[in-house]
């Protein structure tokens, strides 16, 4: 088992993550202004072309780079070029990073490191999506000015978030629908205690319509303009799926639907919570490789 | 059935439950500002000394007056007399009321009109605490960096916003413990899956130390500065009973804990559902006495 | 706090509650025929006219007596008196008993004991109410041919074991639907995710046809002729109402619909459970009255 | 769309089938002594060796055959020869069952015929799981002398059964532990509210030695004599894992443990259920091959 690690860059979840991998590891953290990280067990290095460690694993965030040479660092005021960034791993170390292009990868693995990319993990992809299921939740409390219990809700699609949807929902006395396309998909609506809807009669059925809260988790275009006119004014949308995403937003406003596009809700709703995801999924990547 | 309802004053709830008699029963509003009432539907009272019609059923918001003379108001820029809807209510008229003070009341019964309050209903008890709860769930998504999923969760009291906090948070995997006094009451969390504990035996158990989140319910003292000394810093307080709570706020924020004071809940987060039990509750007492 | 336990006659409940008596006390057991008693460390009093001790708790059965004057003993060959039973409590000592005749109550006042019914008690009334919606979920999955997911459901009451049947049933995706009297009665099953029809509706709704099982709880004459009539030919019922019962089962069975009469459910499909119950009742009444 | 169908031997669930399919089309059966096929609009072929019409679809059943040549048919007192049944389709015909051999296959394409495998869909599993789920929970209702409220749940594998059996339970205030070896399984278990355990810690943890009731979903030797031992000898097992099973059922049984395996529970516990999910896969095959 590793014993030093190294947290570079990132937002407040990986701030929160250097602070969770303390109680096991040594830990030092770059890429973050004085002050974010709280854990007085975490060692903020402050000069990196100096005072950088040689860790068994380096973290890097998610995503690691934005314009593919400098490191993603929204809560520090420098820059750090990854290339600096070979000299914070030991020989044979570990690298874990987020959304890691080839690019990016070829750099670290060129110096001989391992690099993994959490992102790809699927226990990782679970319980993100039980955090944006949550987030999502929460976006729907706060703009609907009436309860959630004993709504209609259509949730799009029948992925991980949809199921977590659905869970989280089953305490609140909805009525749900899913829309998917795949049968057994509609199937497992079915098992959940949902009604269930071919995606292909969306536009003959009344599911639409009769919706108080629609949820969309599909990254394809799926409500369109045709569709949206079909859906009732005082609807509120959410739009939970990657760019492009499944909702016309502009269609949406032009006819006074309010539709709301919500990324990257983990990060924002619950950075904590989304640190331990991440430093579960490195544990268990190390677990598996040792 | 009566056909003709004016609704006199009150916030949002009320501005929504006018535009909600309205599928049903002739409705004018007074007390709201121009711009208030939306729905068409609605026959907005400009100058209530003069245009004021007899209604077979009149509306006062809850509190019916703050101050024992004038009706209460949050949405108009003017004063209404409580002396001046004496004439807005037909001969053997009904009057409906939150909280009515004995001297109101006496003030409409004197005029020979039946007076219900309303918020002596336990149906409407029952569906205010649903709506507290969500908006309860609503204030801990905010406040909690982390997801709901998985939480510790103490609920002390285990009356209808109890229930229904425990119903909403079904679908969220979390731990739930409740704190009561009576052995029914441990016996109802021990039916709806909850760990139960005598509120008595609070300062032995580990069950504040453990409690991510704590919602208290009981309307007295219960959460004193010994017993807060007992909870985790981390945890997030959130005190719905009415004043003067069941939490001691100030010493909490003395010992560096996150407590939170929620009032009135429905009425801010869901005016259109808390209109709606109104309305319905209304409906219910008409039904009986018929 | 009491050291000696005599549990005196009764069904497997109270072999059982003699059992798990014995972790916490001295136990002795009578009424039982050999063999019963499947615990070491409870001592069986064969010949009750001579070995009995003075215990500090006597716990009668429930009923105590079928006759008002022996003890309701059906897992024993012999007869015993009540009135032997005099001899087995110590002076100023307690005795335990459900549904007990006021001449059965006086009998033991008169020697100077104090006496409980624990059938009286909301806590044991709340669980056995648990362990009933078990049941009657028992009975109906053995007697649907097909899965009570996605069966439409109707409970007729809204007291306690509709609420445990709702609860239980909530992981099945029913749709279920409440038929009571009173509007808060409604407001909860609104709660609980149900929907809600006024009792009076019945004849003219369409949830009795639509029924695929229908479980009554409400101890008053309820699925007349005229409404067994409305049912659909493939509908389960199942009463669990105490006598006479709320469904017509004479009428039901001549109008070839399957109707059940479930009665004392806890004691015959969850007897270990049952005995526990009554045992954690005997120690709350006991906690309360040092 | 086709018009005929001949549905051809199969147990309760292929009668019942048969009855659901005459709802929409024109349905024959053979296979069944007379009395087993209750629907009217069902034509029950006495002579199959005369009287055959050519369906659009033929549908066999579940397996098609136990010894490669004849049709299974556990309704009826003859024999019918697999080859008979090539004249029961018309040209261009469909040819649906379950668990079709390479063999038996191969006679029906050589015939010109499109064969299909409903029990390859997903659809028909996932639905299939949920209806095992039940049963299974039945088996658990039945055998348990307390309550499953409140009981400790052990699931071994997070398939569709785990994840159907985890939904029942959740109405049940139970404790549900689910041991898997993916870490993804894990995650799942986490969103659905369950403790996780991976499978190589069952022999280091107390989860067996704590579970009142285990239910193995893994069709591989899991808990073989080693791990039995760490059992409770109240604890009740149920295995739902086609042969060879996961639970040593002989060193259950030399143990004093009570181990039951439950094969083909939807079959038997929910016939109807059964059928129409059969009906369902077979129709959003036509659906997909138009």
């Amino acid at each position: 088992m590793p014993k030093i690690f190294t947290v570079a860059g990132g937002d407040m979840r990986f701030s929160s993550l250097a602070a969770q991998l303390a109680d096991e590891f040594t830990v030092y953290a770059a890429g973050f202004d004085p002050g974010i990280i709280k854990s007085h067990r975490v060692t903020l290095i402050n000069d990196i072309t100096k005072d950088l460690p040689e860790a068994d694993c380096l973290v890097l965030p998610l995503p690691v780079s934005n314009d593919g040479s400098s490191l993603n660092t929204p809560l520090y005021e420098g820059t750090i070029p990854l290339e600096l960034l070979l000299k914070a791993v030991k020989k044979n170390g570990t690298v874990f990073g987020g959304k890691i292009s080839e690019d990016i990868r070829s750099i670290f693995e060129a110096a001989g490191f391992k690099v993994f990319d959490y992102l790809e993990r699927e226990e990782m992809a679970v319980l993100n999506a039980l955090a944006t299921a949550e987030g999502a939740l929460q976006i729907a409390l706060e703009k609907q000015p009436c309860t959630i219990s004993g709504q209609n809700i259509l949730i799009l699609g029948m992925g991980r978030i949809a199921k977590s949807l659905i869970r989280i929902l089953s305490g609140f006395g909805c009525s749900v629908t899913i829309a998917a396309r795949k049968y057994s998909d509609l199937a497992w609506a079915e098992v959940y205690g949902c009604k269930e809807l071919h995606i292909s009669e969306l536009l003959y059925s009344d599911a639409l319509s009769k919706s108080d809260i629609i949820f969309n988790t599909v990254p394809s275009m799926i409500l369109n303009k045709a569709l949206l006119k079909k859906c009732n004014v005082s609807c509120l949308m959410i739009d939970l799926a990657s760019k492009p995403g499944g909702i016309d937003i502009n269609a949406a406003e032009g006819l006074g639907l309010r539709a709301v596009r919500a990324l990257s809700l983990p990060g924002k709703t619950a950075p904590v919570s989304s640190g331990r995801i991440i430093g579960n999924t490195i544990k268990n990547i190390l677990n598996e490789t040792e």
